[in-house]
């Protein structure tokens, strides 16, 4: 696996119950994954010559993020590497151009959008949508970070004029690609909630979907999973499995493929894909009778997918944000604690990373019978870790 | 953790969660833990500097075996090392007499035993129990080796006369201590069925007891596990659960503790004591909210313990017994694809290690609500993947 954050992190302990051993690059020996797989090799994931070398004797090669140039998986798979997913479905969860002219053609429901490269382009656009709009950069953004909500040609304008490649905040754990912000504009829709749909595919060609489920965002980053999500129509959500499915199938993935949707009055929009194990899919460790990680490594190794079925019919699981100030190892150890005294059953993740405020360093997993209950305690848990007595 | 088999494994995959990287003192660095643990030192348990090396920088030293000296480990207490469960615990599963002596203190119901060092003390004790009569190494013993039943004066007298050293089979990854063996005789029961009772004991003194469950056995190798124990009486599960957590209060067990019980006409009888995680709790990585490899690293770091409860009404381990063939590890790899595609539910534990002969390479874990269907499955995963198409 390219990347050593807390997804390679967690698809190390999956590999290890299927008799593997993830051999992962990294960055950093101090990166999660770093401290705790067996086979690490330190390198960068734009060297060409590194990815070479990384990937002599992998049965297969796979991504814990978007951030490998394209262009590079493409060599990788010229010289006969098993990479999944591969550089033509990948494109689609790197540019998001490409993923949503793509879309457009499969017929699957966008919000509208344009490329746009001027505040002319803007201002045209803005003609058919009206303000505000949505200025997402093509490629690097993650949680929040590369998406801007513009609210008059004013400050439209003045963005573009910030936007140079120093003005965009460089992706998790990799630097800028150093050549010119490319940009497209959305519509800005009515969002009634945003949720998931999470499938995997087997270069067989075989599928399997979760549940579909509610993320709930905090300044553009997700801040809680439901599973299943609350309250959502059978009829929306088979739709929305389907349509993952689809998406998975015609544009070849290979792995998890995770379909971030908007919910919105007039049906369902695909907002983002990611094709790797996705926060929204962190619930199924426990919450299902196979976890993503497990399940990208089916894929990936072209085994057969494993039971997607709920273990409860509650999950809730809640990313651990760090909070505002900087405590120590040894107040997060008396949290940890308090957390297991207080909540025996919940579950608790945490990545290998320092606390900085925003920064997702764990999360925690509560399942149980009752929605409210299930929300509540894992709330409380992961609020109780991130800002002990603190909390509200 | 001292040893790097697959107890080491599965508890590194559990300290991953908790934010630890295990540190593994290893045998070899082909050890299963050792393949993918990110802090493996290559060392020999026997040495009390290997493990004084070993120690220093861990929060705890817990074991994944019981064959470290018991004069080694007061050694690493008397420099102030935490250790759990510390050596006059721990002494109690490493010699059978010793254990037999303290249960009998405690009033803990046991099969009539005696300490013997001649033929003429087997029969001596005949004279009370009767033949057949089981003779026990007081160390070294597991999965059956160093346990013989003997059906007569003669066979003991015959029995006792190969029991040099080198006659005692070497404890796995361990070499013999070299001593003499000594011996214990015990009545040969009439054992209904076997029964476990997996609890485990913070420093603090917190306890906490999974469902007692039934460990089928074959050729003295537990083949099988099932939980809860299918039809046991609420009283005597009750009565079990209370033995054991009793046992590892009086006996001021630190980690897990297993209690192997024989269920007899007469009423439950405590046959071992483990204190580590144990095969006989292996169905808890899926089955309970808490697996026994977290909650051992909870107990051995002091942290509150996690709530024990099952996630499904019955729980099926069968473990992996390597098949009288040599398979190649494509055969095996081929075997892993059909046991996917035909049971998705069915989960798989790899332990890294060659397939051999009645090794122990790995387990499954089947789950559901009805015994026989769970059992059927779990037990046919098994058979296809250690025989392939010659199953029966």
């Amino acid at each position: 696996m390219v990347g050593a954050g807390q997804l390679a992190r967690m698809t190390h302990q999956a590999a290890i119950a299927l008799g593997q051993s993830l051999r992962i690059l990294a960055d950093s020996p101090d990166d999660g994954a770093a401290l705790v797989g067996a086979d690490v090799v330190v390198g960068n994931f734009r060297s060409l010559d590194d990815l070479r070398a990384f990937a002599v004797g992998c049965d297969a090669v796979t991504f814990d993020h978007e951030h490998v140039p394209n262009a590079h998986i493409a060599a990788l798979e010229a010289d006969g590497v098993s990479v999944h997913p591969g550089s033509a479905a990948l494109l689609y969860a790197q540019d998001k151009a490409a993923m949503r002219r793509k879309l457009a053609e499969l017929g699957v429901p966008c919000p509208r959008w344009a490329p746009v490269a001027s505040a002319a382009d803007v201002n045209d656009f803005a003609e058919l949508v009206g303000w505000p709009l949505v200025l997402k950069a093509t490629r690097g953004g993650y949680d929040g970070k590369g998406v801007w909500v513009v609210e008059s040609p004013a400050a439209a304008a003045s963005l573009l004029a910030t936007l140079t490649p120093s003005g965009l905040p460089a992706p998790a754990s990799s630097e800028p690609d150093g050549g010119e912000v490319e940009l497209i504009a959305e519509e800005k829709v009515t969002i009634l909630r945003e949720l998931a749909a999470d499938v995997a595919r087997s270069p067989f060609g075989q599928g399997a979907v979760w549940p579909v489920v509610e993320t709930v965002q905090q300044d553009g980053i997700c801040v809680e999973v439901i599973a299943p999500a609350p309250g959502l129509d059978e009829e929306r959500a088979e739709q929305a499995q389907a349509l993952a499915l689809r998406i998975a199938s015609e544009l070849g993935v290979t792995g998890v493929l995770a379909v971030e949707l908007f919910e919105t009055p007039e049906g369902l929009l695909v907002n983002e894909l990611a094709m790797r194990p996705h926060n929204s899919a962190h619930w199924t460790i426990e919450g299902a009778r196979t976890s993503q990680f497990e399940q990208h490594l089916r894929a990936v190794l072209d085994y057969p997918l494993g039971s997607t079925a709920p273990t409860a019919p509650v999950i809730v699981m809640a990313n651990l944000l760090g909070g505002p100030d900087d405590v120590t190892p040894k107040g997060i150890d008396e949290r940890v604690h308090h957390l297991m005294a207080h909540w025996p059953d919940v579950k608790i993740h945490l990545y290998g990373k320092q606390f900085r405020p925003g920064r997702k360093v764990g999360h925690v997993t509560a399942l149980g019978d009752d929605l409210a209950d299930v929300r509540s305690r894992a709330q409380a848990a992961a609020d109780y870790l991130m800002n002990g007595d603190r909390r509200g």
